[in-house]
């Protein structure tokens, strides 16, 4: 394919991506195939000789398509939402024709991960500094990481990756962690001869997005020395609204703080922005030079050298940071909280629906653009009810657990979800309440 | 912007790529800025209303492109390749619009790390089945990762990740890893008390593109019950041709194996392929289970879970395998294989220039697309001719370290770079080589 072959092709395929777009409320959310299919629809052999465009275009809907899961879908209410922009998009072209390597700009599971090998690396040498005989191992195997209960399954896993201990802070009753259990649990570490080093914080939890109370966890992780991480991968879009910055007192305390933009801020999958408050605690944990990276600014103070092996995992990245910028100046800071204002209106009209009807329960305060109900009566119920949303796949939404409660979480999730979506999904939804609660078993 | 100013705007910025990629050799490989130059060019905040696209589009070469370096230029010879190509920018815009979430495609140090902590993984366990006194980390304390001397900076950073010590091997005089060596560390290392659990062989070493002798190291590693995890991130791509094929025999040893297609396959940045031989030595390591990211097939036996939890450290990642199924299928296997063997070729132009000269020498067999080559003389005077190259720059290289000399790595980068480019790399290269060579202090 030529450069001439290029321009005709790539135009064809804006107009599929905005005919995409335009009409994906018309296909199924969720995939009705079975895992494998796909199998038999494609070659095991990469070909040959050149197929045709033709052909390949031909197979996005014949082989591609029947497998998706259209994430921005006005129907799809799982996770929570994934950006979508048509100035990411264009900015996107752009970076995949300059294909130059950017910074760091990481995802919020290796955000985690990078803070706590930091924190670690800062606690290892904090206490041989003072008991030089102390090995490495001898210090790793009593260093404690604390994160709520509730917190996203990468938190645990960073402290698996890290090979250091990790232990749950159970959370309030409106599932967030509050300082005096911390603080009790800390105490009796060490007591027991442990070594707290790290505790994790989120604002806007997957299951509910609740949000720890950082203004009064931070001032007792800064006297003890502890790792103040926030991951608020999800929420911390919101605070480009001033209603919402209330939530993020205490984040002067934090020694480390990430977001997700390609969450809710229609910087499109994936682009994720990590604060820390020393750089050198990063960089410290993780330098390399080898010769063939050295560069001539690096030692000059003139510039903050971003080389990527210092400040992340993989070596290179893609020059993500052109998404933002093509983001900022087409909304404009108003553009972006009126996305985010919207969605939170359409998260409470949601709210309102359930709490007028009195078969269900709201399970956690609306805070932003989640809602967590259920049918009033057992799990298993609410797992019927799930399974058959599930299965007529008209809108697709994941489940969490509350309090050992089987609990539906409704995110809003697509930049194109109106009201009128809403609607519709409420009364599919109890629609299908109607036909299970008809069921003799019920 | 709305579906239809994207449908118009992204016609343009695929007549912009275009325009960009086929001028590009016109442009300065190597940006003649200062750091922080971009400061001054930009606001500090977000703009409060939407920009016209106008204004932003005409920043993109007021205020972006002065900064990049063009790494498709056919002048770039730095680093190793990094691949672009039409069909794969298609798939990526594609990809930006369905913007769902992908499987298990890393980049070759995330690969190298989540081997290491596999392997650590398993060590722990068949450890501590026999010496159930032990704890992780009196385990942890006691254990040894290998690799090259000459092996990427990003694996000796695993090991520092993974909180375990790793030894360097050193090569022979061909810059590969041989098994005696390896062999009289693991035993000596073993009768200190240490447990030896993985080694990292590299195909196609950056500094010279050196091949560690597989199919000697990889038998012992299979004996002493050592993970071997090869890292081809640059010369894998090679492999699809056959006569590159006996450079990959032992390949059957191996317990991981990684090369990127984003380096020499034409599948634009970012894309890295992981292969593991026993799928649950990865999954085990890694498993976490939340109830929002459970779903049906899971357990069934029918469908490989590529829940990205286990296999990788971000959760998400883009549909990247989008853009392989495009470059496979617009170029063929023997379309692909041309590009390889073109660039090798070219490779060889170059040698034989470098060769025919005799104030030059070539320090490392000529292999894949990589020449290392030096002035005989000082490594002063090869920084010195380093140095007038970037400046210059004209066309853009790196240094790397053999044997205690500066040496020059000039890689063969671009998909567009032809004869006509090396011959006139090598004038330029002469022309300042003469130049330095006038001064009176040499």
């Amino acid at each position: 394919m030529d450069a001439a072959e290029f321009r005709r092709r790539g135009k064809e395929m804006v107009d599929y991506v905005a005919d995409y777009l335009e009409n994906i409320e018309k296909r199924l959310v969720y995939p009705d195939v079975e895992p494998g299919y796909l199998r038999s629809l494609i070659p095991t052999e990469a070909p040959l000789e050149p197929e045709s465009y033709e052909d390949v275009i031909k197979d996005v809907e014949r082989v591609i398509m029947p497998g998706i899961t259209h994430w921005h879908s006005p129907y799809f209410f799982a996770y929570f939402s994934a950006a979508s922009s048509y100035p990411a998009m264009l900015a996107d072209m752009l970076c995949g024709a300059l294909g130059c390597i950017g910074f760091s700009w990481g995802t919020a599971s290796e955000a985690t991960l990078m803070s706590l090998l930091a924190a670690r690396c800062k606690a290892i040498r904090r206490v041989q500094a003072t008991n030089s005989n102390y090995s490495e191992s001898d210090v790793l195997g009593k260093l404690v990481a604390y994160t709520s209960e509730q917190a996203h399954s990468s938190v645990e896993r960073a402290a698996l990756i890290g090979g250091v201990m990790m232990k749950q802070v159970p959370a309030d009753n409106s599932y967030a962690v509050r300082v005096d259990m911390l603080k009790k649990m800390m105490e009796e570490d060490k007591a027991a001869g442990l070594i707290p080093f790290y505790f994790c914080a989120t604002l806007g939890t997957t299951p509910s997005c609740a949000f720890d109370r950082i203004v009064e966890l931070g001032p007792l992780c800064n006297e003890e020395n502890i790792w103040m991480h926030i991951d608020a991968a999800y929420a911390g879009s919101a605070f480009i609204c001033p209603e919402f910055r209330p939530l993020l007192n205490g984040v002067e305390f934090a020694d480390s703080f990430n977001f997700n933009p390609h969450k809710w801020l229609l910087v499109n999958f994936d682009c994720s922005a990590m604060w820390v408050k020393k750089r050198t605690d990063i960089i410290g944990a993780f330098k390399m030079e080898p010769l063939y990276l050295k560069h001539e600014n690096q030692e000059s103070g003139r510039s903050i050298t971003f080389t990527h092996t210092h400040w992340q995992i993989p070596l290179g990245r893609r020059f993500r940071s052109l998404k933002l910028w093509f983001v900022f100046r087409l909304y404009g800071l108003q553009g972006l909280q009126a996305h985010i204002r919207k969605q939170v209106a359409l998260a409470k009209v949601f709210e309102s629906l359930v709490r007028a009807d009195k078969r269900f329960e709201i399970c956690a305060e609306v805070i932003m653009g989640l809602v967590c109900f259920r049918l009033k009566g057992s799990n298993e119920l609410n797992q019927n009810l799930l399974k058959r949303i599930t299965d007529s796949r008209e809108i697709h939404l994941v489940p969490c657990q509350l309090s050992g409660r089987f609990v539906l979480r409704f995110a809003i999730c697509a930049r194109t979800t109106e009201s009128s979506h809403i609607q519709q999904a409420w009364r599919h939804i109890t629609q299908l309440t109607f036909e299970l609660l008809q069921e003799p078993s019920h």
